[in-house]
């Protein structure tokens, strides 16, 4: 499904090569002033164009509103919003018509769609969609912002790349051998009420798990202390509560117990793989010869997605809370 | 929300110490055949009760068919199922009154429902829901066995406890520390067919992450090389594509390429975080006085809640698995 | 799909000679008091069995609660209600196998579910399980009661049976006839605040008349002036506001305007068929010799269904409301 | 919501007097041929332009594909269609900011989103919403066509205009009388499968109402014979199956028992209200001064919105059932 979330529900559409990318956002309260320019840095962020490490295709990534907003605010009807595609070359994926590139959906979507599928750069699985995820996630934390005094803030940071810490050397390393690199995500949210998260089967971890996995390349998610609570007892990882506030002494939960918020950081991180996309050339089957040939990717391409995950992270996540703060009516259907 | 599914849809209720656990299954194909003695051997498995570390608490935990089943098979209406508490004893919980218990739900329960919550033993939060998940997997296991061949199977299995690999030694860590521990559990699931998944929001590590993560006390989760991927590069990571079937020579991706399977084994591991009721002492906050108290458990509990989730992991894969297969048109909604 | 709400959310189960019939409800706020008494006027009422036209199997008719309800209070975890069914005869029903009864959804169930259906006084197509639904209505009720003051009330009623507004000289008609016979039913829901409704696709009456053409026998509603709005001009048919609280001089609109409560009365109307099951001959088919039978109905049956629906109707508003209410934050999450 | 549909699920936004109205189909399944020229026929209707009673106003209403389709085929993604807004003058509109239109959801509107709401020509609660739903039918039309052989046609018609069964006489009445005009259609059905539906919650009944009654100006529908069937007997309203095909002799169910398809045509009647907008002079709140005043209209506006309603009518009706179809795997999610 193309969609997410019971209040706060966004429905994405669109290709890496085809007319745009976009986003249809129901549910958004009346009320919250909307324009261009509160978007353009997350957007910025996303593109991550002048960082070493990223793809040098520039797509100008300019939002056009579509349809509710009037007068610079919200109308509560749901807003459209479009990404142009304009610097596309489709010439680059003639290829993949008989050969699925190793590490991508190439072969799962053939087999899904008949042959169907726009197959040119991922088409609907390309990367290229999380513009309009960023789009949402602009509004979702203009919501939050809002809501709360202090303000809930989202806020994601590379941890490692390559298995660096230093991010510099971790991209070194795959500019050296020519080849494209993983790395791990942290994403911190504080000033959360408590209460947020609607168990059994919608708990706070799963719903953000959810939505943080369908972002393109992200393999593993860890709440608090994740799998290193594997190896914990009971007495080192439970957290003791401090005061009435539900503050906790240590947060190995993350900030979640029981599925529900306790009012502590929110914190989970989350691994991205290395690039499918990489110079190295590489071995794939050709469907229509069914002999194995060597690949090599020609295409503009990141070497390390990761570098640009961080914003595209904090906006599935303020997507979500953003629907957990109005299920919980904690943000009101029209705002002042 | 304590439904999921989109079309072999579960809907959960019930508590630790009310009247009951149960379960309606929506949305399950006609003419499946069903018996008591069909979930006996899962139930037992749970139970782990004759497992050193696991709780003394021993329900029976028979099935109660209450709706959707005739002349021994599923109709197609909805499949209601009970499980009566009987071995209950409330008088152990009085004290979470006003002490809510480390790691427990107790204190954000109390939050998100006014103190109405049911407190007992954790009331709807507690691990006892997870027998009516045990139930509906395994119609979800019937529906997927019979649904291709050679049959579709889920198999979980625990990785570690306490960082050990030799269980019986993390087990033993715990009991000498006198204390609770975590655990590793693999999940493997072969012979899926090629194509199962519905990005973009509906990956099938999204469905299977957000299912996984409301069982109480999971805490992470990763797919095929996960969290190590983040330490690859590229050209290690792209499983190579070896023939038409989709068969790769490895599976890093843990059998998910662009939220789709690709038709090889899929595979991911889970955190269990370590029971949060330890027999250690701990401290907490005694909310009617507010102050700080010693606390330590009293009840029954389980050492190493890891030894009972295996099947509770295989219940909800297969549950999350037979609403794909049925989206996808490979369960039939008339079984013969 | 047997479950109907976005916030307050009802799953329905159960067959008219199976073990029972009950409900789930999911989303009722935390703190709401609830006995058996609160429930055994509204079920009295659903019987109808001291009234000429209604059926003589009497039921004991005594909800049963199994989860979500604490020391006399919802806590905010799934409420499930039970109903047995103890007053069954089977016997009577052996000849459905083979004739299908004319008006019943014994053909369709059939060729829906491969014949694998409860096909025993209708199975879970019978009007038997309006008693659930008729439990969810009283708690929805209640919550509609403590939101607004006045009290929001929903109120049905007869107002014609068999064309006649005299309800007796209508049952006479039919009793004279030995046939069964339709009748027509009004609701009417004071006290709403203006803003209910989710257009586009949830207006008001969309959302009422889903769960209102569920219920067995309905055939048609209509909102405000209805199908007479049809004959006349928009000058007489468009309501007047007269002051700052909406209030209109005329209510033709039903108290919806643009899918969305004005604050006048809620008013719609709905028609329901003659019982199938009428004590005239009739001619129907047999499927296992192919051939036509004369065929009349055994069984114990209402002359007028009609008779028993206000009720339901009500209880079906109720939920409907109840949902809108909570999605436009005017019932809080907590009752105090 | 502004979406409907749980395989085939469309999400609707725009406004009257915004950027656009659109549409995005979640769900379509692969491999349908779809053209802009497949569009034209059916919006052409809609328009009803050169009709005697509808508009002047007249946008070009070409269908502009943003996503989904590649190589003249639907790929199995999200299909977003735009209509641009071209030919509005939002200048007639300025004096509602402070007088509500009777018959109009400016009052309502105004309310629910606390002034924000675009109140230009409607808003999101305009009629031009329609063209999105027309798009969105030429879709599921075409889906439903190559499904059975022979094909399932869908067709609405007019059956009477202001109690006038001569449409001309209708509409005459209402020129004459300076005044608009009300009216009935009917929607036909044939060639469906017997057993879509899914009661108990969403029999056939249920969401087509819940679809129809979203469209403006809907104010009842009725099935079969509908409201008659409350004053006819059960043996006269039965409908005697003839055959194992389950022919029956008479269609008083409309096609429908038990909520599921009988394999019969599907038949409904629905109420359209006279046209909000009459040329009439009427009396109306001023909410800035608190007085009633006398209100006329100017804008462009139909006489007879009941002229335009047929297409909008089958397109909703075909989105649903194409939807059924997909639930009962007789529409497969690759076309071949």
């Amino acid at each position: 499904m193309n969609s997410l979330g019971r209040i706060f529900r966004v429905g994405i559409f669109g290709e890496s090569h085809g007319e745009s990318a976009g986003i249809v956002i129901d549910g958004c309260p009346a009320g919250l002033p909307l324009a261009v320019e509160d978007f353009l840095p997350d957007l910025e962020r996303r593109k991550g164009g002048t960082q070493k490490g990223t793809t040098p295709r520039q797509e100008e990534d300019k939002p056009v509103f579509k349809s509710g907003i009037f007068n610079g605010k919200t109308t509560g009807a749901p807003i459209a919003i479009f990404f142009e595609n304009k610097n596309t070359r489709s010439g680059d994926y003639e290829k993949q018509k008989s050969v699925p590139r190793p590490g991508h959906a190439d072969f799962v979507a053939h087999h899904k769609f008949g042959g169907f599928e726009d197959y040119r750069g991922g088409g609907h699985f390309s990367g290229r969609l999380t513009v309009a995820i960023v789009a949402a996630g602009v509004i979702a934390r203009k919501l939050l912002h809002q809501a709360t005094d202090p303000a809930i803030e989202v806020k994601a940071a590379i941890l490692e790349i390559g298995g660096e810490s230093n991010l510099e050397a971790g991209l070194q390393k795959a500019i050296e051998a020519k080849d494209s690199i993983g790395g791990v995500v942290e994403c911190r949210v504080n000033n959360l009420p408590i209460g947020l998260g609607e168990p059994f089967f919608d708990s706070v971890e799963s719903v953000i798990s959810h939505a943080v996995l369908s972002i393109p390349a992200i393999r593993a998610i860890e709440f608090g202390t994740g799998f290193a609570a594997a190896r914990m007892f009971g007495s080192e990882h439970n957290d003791s509560i401090d005061n009435m506030n539900g503050h906790t002494r240590t947060n190995h939960a993350g900030g979640v117990v029981g599925g529900i918020t306790n009012g502590n950081d929110l914190v989970f991180r989350i691994a991205v793989k290395p690039t499918s996309s990489t110079p190295k050339e590489q071995q794939t089957l050709n469907w229509h010869t069914g002999a194995i040939e060597n690949f090599s990717v020609k295409g503009r391409h990141d070497l390390c997605i990761a570098l640009r995950v961080p914003v595209v992270l904090e906006a599935m996540t303020a997507i979500v809370l953003a629907d957990f703060m109005l299920l919980e009516q904690r943000i009101s259907r029209i705002l002042h």
